[in-house]
């Protein structure tokens, strides 16, 4: 007998119907308040006290430094100063909500507010599955996850850099990237930002979809910016991040704090300079373009205090998201934390305990924007098959806790008790049958099954029964539409920028 | 080269100092508030419905029905109905905190207000591990769990029925539980209830102990109460129950619910539901003795649509739980809540995802006391050894999570990033220096290395690092001291309840 017989025979109900999965979250539970308003007001007095004592420097970036210049920041060389309030004042003209146009419209997602948008993991050099193990990553596997992605109902965006393709050429393999994006998925995704050239090519790549026209007012492509911290923007960030906002497309904006190294190790002080990173970040664009898209990023964990290394899914990290998630929204900016964070090199339990954890941290904080949500293993390291799988089905089940408890007369049941009456169970009420459908998010990985037909099943763990399913899918995927003129451009384009250029490989 | 030398050689301290473990949690972060005052109305209006319309049954205890009928309910046979309110106001008398004093006075714990407890599993019939696989629990694997919950600074209660002791009978083994407890461990623990001559020599044998005056105004053991759900209690749970309240030690009383079966399937229904049993519970030990302490239990979770099997962790289960420790909040009892559920047969992804997710909803929503917090596997029927580590080890997490963010002058760090300034690192700034020790949670089983040295060590999973951990715990465990008349006494004690008692093993 197989295993689906078995289940269909003690099945309640034929088949759970066909769901339509909206192309973001509308969340309906509250966010979580850490902090009083007092320690709110230390976080942002040491924020401003950083960049009026400390300041910043951008290295190599002329254009940004006359930008602050002129606006009224204190420029000596390359390092920069502002006096108490002012960086605050330069991120007002930021939008606290925006659009972001999906190919397929029907997937175009909203920033800010009370949405939220889960993406996959980014930036990884390696992949691994459980049959191939650990391995440089390639424009087939990014391919893969796009495709994978693409499949998945909880996961919103496309992500960017879903893993390294070291088979192509630093500077070649942006455009892959964005071709893969482009071809395999329709939904959101980002481009490249490893040299402001390869963003402009990326944005270029999105005009042959979109039109260039569209895209002065809309936001079709973002660039993930990371700030160099402590407190240095990079001229390739700065650059990059440049690019973007001239276009008027999206940027997100973190920075990258392990505590202790790029940032005091106190989670206070932490927090103060991320919090200061982040707004000097958003001036930045702001200066470029007022009213360009922005997300306010955080990316800010702990390392282990024997080792140096880096640790995830940390209570200091969950505090410290839920505390920055109170200062973005004192902002009033669509914020990015979360993502299911982990140390471990495997799909195994250190890995989801740490994951499920920092995952409910940006939740509580109130993330709008989780990327890192898919796959992400050994630190940012690996993209793991396996951990994708088992990551965006969990998505699906924190997607339905944010839509919260509907206690209408219905969810109250009260025709149920009349019915069922006392000690008897409430299997067959009308009420149950009439519910049962939609009551509950059905998880598509977890096994619920007895010990007995788990074991006849073969005894497989979550990794085993994920490692079948993204064969299935891959298997199953069915490329999206795409006007095949639109294609050939793309192609086009990539090719002629290909030709003649020498590969770089670092 | 060992791993030791190795990570001696990375170390930035030569070792972190000793901690001194309270004997539970001051919380200082603020609880979720989910609902809004409407909602938790709905609820409460919907929890005192069911009490007068449908009411409740106490079956085969005709001790609970005089109580309840003197009190003024409407009793009809076995069936009660309360006016609305009244239930409520009968549970008044419930004290809003009370102490549980240990054996070790040094370990004595506080229930309710801003205390956390966490005490490990109760009640599998299994035990597993990674190399023996999944057997029945005996005398010795329940030793074996209440030394390495003596052994952990996380686990601030001994819980009661750590596993089934199957090797012993039915009406014996409650002596032997209760035996282990007192003398291989020294933390607050639970005893028997599956009869209620049981619960009365698991209070004899504490008396032994802690002596019967003492006991007349001291907490120093509890009984753990399931409703038989829906809107029932059999005669050995409110027997049980009158016997500890009677003695005035501890009870928590707990609906055990899967939405759908025991409760109707959607989830406002069962929560009023699952508030109208707890409150009746509560109101019973009231009745027996007015102010004896109670904890508020909830159970409450979900099944899988297509199977009808239960499922743990899951985003119903989560906002139920946090809606209900604000009906909880309203009633100002200690309430119990969480726990590491899992359905998962294994201590893989899935059983971590699971668990931390359910953890964190007892956490958010206020739980004074997670039990079920270590070990639980496969729905409770399995006690597993390595999940007993690796959750022992997360509720050290928790617990730093709980701690909060201290936002004073040197968490915020100024004088590190003078010393620092821009672009440089903060390890050797004398500020990390001086905080590095005690700035993060230390947890001991996450691997956090980098993958080379991971894989030099041997790739081990979390569970095999586990299976070693336990091994290494239970051969370095030491018995705390014990006066040897006290010792004899309670052999004594056992051996004279055990002689000419025929077995039952039912």
């Amino acid at each position: 007998m197989t295993t689906k017989t078995r289940r269909r025979r003690k099945s309640v109900s034929p088949a759970l119907p066909a769901i339509q999965h909206p192309p973001y979250i509308k969340r309906k539970v509250p966010v979580y308040d850490l902090l009083n308003e007092e320690n709110l007001q230390k976080l942002e007095d040491q924020a401003e006290w950083i960049l009026s004592e400390i300041g910043m420097e951008f290295r190599g970036d002329a254009v940004a430094l006359a930008l602050f210049k002129e606006a009224g920041a204190t420029v000596t060389g390359e390092h920069v100063r502002f006096d108490k309030g002012h960086v605050r004042q330069l991120c007002a003209t930021a939008p606290s909500q925006f659009e972001m146009v999906a190919r397929n419209r029907g997937k175009s997602i909203m920033f800010g507010g009370d949405n939220v948008i889960f993406a996959p993991a980014y930036g990884s050099p390696f992949v691994s599955d459980l049959k191939g193990g650990r391995r440089y990553g390639t424009v087939k596997d990014f391919e893969n996850f796009v495709k994978l992605t693409h499949m998945s109902p909880w996961l919103h965006h496309q992500s960017g850099t879903l893993c390294e393709p070291v088979d192509e050429a630093v500077n070649k393999r942006h455009l892959d990237m964005v071709y893969a994006h482009l071809r395999y998925g329709e939904k959101p995704f980002m481009g490249g930002v490893t040299a402001p050239e390869r963003a402009v090519e990326s944005i270029e790549m999105a005009e042959i979809v979109f039109g260039r026209a569209f895209m002065q007012t809309n936001c079709v492509i973002q660039g993930n910016i990371n700030v160099n911290s402590p407190l240095v923007f990079d001229d390739v960030m700065s650059g990059a991040l440049r690019v973007y906002a001239a276009a008027n497309q999206g940027l997100v904006i973190s920075p990258f704090i392990l505590g202790g190294a790029m940032a005091p190790v106190t989670m206070g002080a932490a927090l103060a300079q991320a919090h200061a990173e982040a707004m000097v970040g958003i001036a930045l664009a702001q200066l470029v373009r007022p009213g360009c898209p922005v997300v306010y990023g955080n990316f800010l964990t702990t390392m282990d205090l024997k080792t140096g290394a880096p640790t995830f899914g940390t209570p200091e990290s969950t505090l410290a998201a839920q505390a920055i998630g109170q200062l973005a929204r004192r902002l009033n900016i669509p914020f990015r934390c979360g993502g299911h964070y982990t140390a471990s090199k495997l799909c195994d339990a250190q890995a989801m305990q740490e994951s499920a954890d920092n995952m409910m941290a940006g939740l509580t904080a109130g993330a709008n924007f989780i990327f890192q949500a898919a796959g992400w293993l050994e630190g940012g390291l690996t993209m793991g098959y396996e951990k994708f799988i088992l990551d965006a089905d969990h998505c699906g089940q924190l997607q339905r806790y944010l839509g919260g408890l509907n206690l209408d007369d219905n969810n109250l049941g009260g025709e149920s008790f009349l019915e069922a009456g006392i000690g008897s169970n409430f299997l067959g009420t009308a009420h149950t049958l009439a519910n049962f459908r939609t009551a509950n998010h059905q998880a598509d990985m977890p096994n619920n099954d007895s010990f007995e037909q788990w074991a006849d099943d073969g005894r497989k763990t979550a990794e085993q029964r994920a490692n079948e399913r993204w064969q299935q899918l891959l298997r199953e995927y069915e490329a999206p539409a795409i006007d095949p003129a639109v294609d050939e451009a793309l192609l086009e384009y990539m090719a002629k920028k290909k030709a003649g250029r020498p590969d770089e490989w670092y």
